[in-house]
């Protein structure tokens, strides 16, 4: 292994607690209750899940698996394919998964990130019967460290039966001081979270464990998966241009300065296009507190945009998964995790002033938006922490791009097929054609406001649905039911969103 | 007037602005931001409104008006029957103000009750010309004694340009210490809100004032506005049933204790009957941290069970309103009011795990919630501080008749015309039939729960449509979207969400 042992475990307590992949997946019964670390493909288990899955392979069982958020192959995926989940809970990116939910295979529930830690205190998940930790080191006194993120572990081990710890020895040491993990009280008997600004450390390095909790230690040799690397494209790029534009202006207008506010933003390419732009924008001293640390942020520290940036999890490209072990020395002091619970609680968004920005499916003419389900049937991802951000920030943006499959889908509709952030929580959406402010505004304003960011095509379809519901139905927010799923309905039956003439004019 | 105007003004810097509420009237511009003291008919203004109604009825000019909540008949309904306002935010429940609204005769924007003075901070609603506030008195240090709510009177008098203070003359003195008026400092400049159980006091008994910014006092003799006594009836008595049925097995499996975990309820016949419900149920040293303390709350410190109740606003029957002056004497240091966005703040309620129940409008098979629009257009109060509680509750419940004119609407639909709720955010629904625990289900399985506790006329097109949505479309949430609001469509056609034998059948 390269690694003398007792450096990584360093407390002697653990140090005989070694056992292989299989024998801990022994243990797992039908019906468990399983915590596991991971998020955004970080610091998940890959030898337990990968022998657990084996395991499924010739006998049946069934477990719910809760995390922090998406794992990759060697978890999420194996155990799809396994067949061994039940329930999957809080959030899942996965194909092979996501097949299996929509085939209705296996359960899932779509739960706002900062959620999932309170329900486990509470018991409304039941008890958790073993957390399965990634760790990059056990210390002296006993602290597991973890590896690129910190998620739901902290609380999966404070209330499992048992813990398994599965040591990955490639793990740079420096992962040792990244963490801050702050461990919340029972409602009712807990004191306020003590972040005043984005960099206060309030926790310890490491997450505490009764040794006598752990009942085995696994270890792996498995590298940190990487997800795509997304290279902004002239779409992308015209986003994060009119993106930074509202900024721009706010800053004219006297409400934000150079430094904007601590800034979130979501995963993917348009995220990582704005994170690109903001390189040779005016905008300096920014302050990172979101959920998940792209590539982009580290381009963004070296061009001295971003001084500071804390997160859960690290979702890297593979450039940046190879030189992870350098740039953790590197960045040390500049980036930190906590547990998610902390960096998505609505109590340190909503006093520092988050702005933030997320990628929608689609958005309706009166701001709501579905972050989650396609043509309100099928789930995509999940809503993840979109709304712990979106209902608390100062400033709530969503992003996206005004077509998809080839101009077959507007992403303005008339209604949404799924909401996941309603119209009073929405503040701002940037499409490629431009940005509505739909901030102090009534409904029938905001949809003035929405159809002029929509593709030009699905212009013409979406004023005529406003105007017919305006005329024949009215009200506050005027809709004809009959036709609020038009769009769809048509995409189901004709493969594109487009109306014909004739049905527009109708 | 029966008092002397010094005991009641008693900062001799006020004394001498005393003016006719016309001339205070006469101040106001066209286009103007007002904000406007009052919650639920509580602690409104009274003469200005009425002075500057009149004036509406031979001059033409429009003002926005910003308020806690809903105000009455001298102010909503007087302002909206002259046609002077032209934007209404966050909150009303007046029928003809709500009239012109649906008639797009003036505009509104319905908005979480806690984020109204962040947008007000932050200057996304304009600066605020005039802040018109009723008060109780004015102290020796100059502080406004608000009467029967504080809502947004603390940001409005802040940031006003100008502030006109309506002293109500027949106040009761015993307002003086009934508030506790704590103010937030800018995003990213705050501190944490110091609540850490229900009563803690962290503020001042009153609003402080820049002398310099008051323009003028009026003075006023017009009595508190009562609200319909909730009489419970035996639908209602049996919601309230299920509901304490809920909350008795809570206790039985060890989630919760007799006294519970604080408590916030809605407005209106069902809280009230659940108010009422627990003057004889097994829960007692209750403490309630609500926005709105109804006649029901006083009973509930009557018979012991209530310990405490913080809220923003009153909403008191005749008879309470009638007896005000001594109940506030008799509760002294049992009832505190905070501005609403303490009250109604993530921060304090994730910190405290309050409880809380709100009435819904309707209710889909998937647990999402429409609190505001009949059949998706027409407003009828709005959202409230239900998402404020609902997002961060420690348990999220909403009530519902199951039927609604004569059993022509089901509460239960197979999609709601109107999401202000989403499934990421509902716990319990609770309907005359029972209630359905939707913690740790997903979608399919939470639909199986929702159809039980629909009307039993209701539960075969119910069923049919959801085995039709899964059999035919499939998918984590399935869903027929041709469909999807046969039953909102079929009321407006034939009268009656009803379906015909044989459209169930097809």
């Amino acid at each position: 292994m390269g690694k003398d042992l007792s450096q990584i475990i360093r407390n002697k307590a653990f140090l005989d607690k070694v056992v292989s992949a299989e024998e801990a997946a022994s243990w797992i019964e039908d019906g468990m209750n399983l915590g596991m670390s991971g998020f955004t493909l970080f610091g998940e288990p890959k030898e337990f899940p990968l022998a657990l899955s084996k395991r499924g392979e010739n006998e049946k069982f069934k477990v719910n698996l809760y995390t922090g958020a998406s794992l990759g192959p060697t978890a999420d995926q194996s155990m799809a394919e396994a067949g061994i989940i039940n329930l999957r809970v809080p959030y899942q990116g996965n194909a092979v998964m996501r097949n299996k939910i929509n085939a209705g295979e296996l359960f899932y529930i779509d739960q706002h990130l900062s959620h999932t830690a309170e329900e486990v205190r509470k018991g409304t998940l039941g008890k958790i019967d073993y957390a399965i930790i990634e760790a990059a080191a056990i210390t002296e006194d006993g602290l597991i460290i973890p590896t690129g993120s910190v998620g739901n572990s902290p609380i999966f081990v404070e209330k499992a039966e048992n813990v398994i710890i599965e040591i990955n020895t490639t793990a740079p040491s420096a992962y040792e001081g990244l963490h801050d993990i702050y461990v919340l009280k029972e409602q009712g008997e807990r004191r306020e979270i003590p972040i005043y600004s984005v960099g206060d450390r309030i926790g310890e390095i490491g997450i505490k464990v009764d040794p006598a909790k752990v009942k085995g230690i696994v270890l792996s040799e498995q590298p940190d998966i990487p997800s795509p690397l997304f290279e902004p494209n002239e779409e992308t790029q015209q986003i994060a241009d009119n993106l930074l534009e509202f900024f721009a202006n706010e800053v004219k207008e006297g409400r934000l300065s150079n430094s904007l506010a601590p800034l979130q933003s979501g995963v993917g390419s348009v995220a990582n296009a704005v994170l690109n732009g903001m390189k040779t924008s005016q905008f300096k001293d920014i302050e990172v507190a979101s959920e998940v640390l792209q590539d982009g942020v580290f381009d963004l520290i070296d061009a001295g945009v971003v001084k500071f940036a804390v997160g859960t999890a690290f979702s890297l490209s593979k450039k940046r998964v190879e030189s992870l072990a350098e740039d953790l020395e590197k960045y040390k002091g500049k980036i930190m995790f906590r547990p998610q619970e902390i960096s998505n609680h609505p109590e340190v968004i909503r006093r520092l002033g988050v702005i933030s920005f997320n990628t929608a499916l689609e958005v309706d003419i009166y701001g709501n938006v579905n972050s989650t389900h396609v043509s309100g049937t099928r789930v995509m991802n999940g809503i993840g922490g979109s709304g712990d951000f979106a209902r608390n920030a100062r400033i709530t943006i969503f992003v996206t791009p005004s077509l998809a499959k080839n101009g077959a889908i507007s992403a303005i509709v008339p209604f949404v097929s799924h909401a996941d952030h309603t119209e009073h929580d929405v503040d701002v959406i940037v499409t490629e054609q431009g940005y509505a402010d739909l901030r102090g505004l009534p409904p029938v304003k905001r949809a003035e406001k929405l159809i002029e960011i929509a593709h030009p095509s699905y212009r013409p379809q979406l004023r005529a649905y406003f105007e017919e519901a305006k005329e024949k139905v009215g009200g506050h927010t005027p809709h004809i039911l009959e036709k609020a799923f038009s769009f769809h309905t048509n995409l189901k039956e004709k493969g594109t969103m487009l109306l014909e003439e004739e049905k527009i004019n109708n």
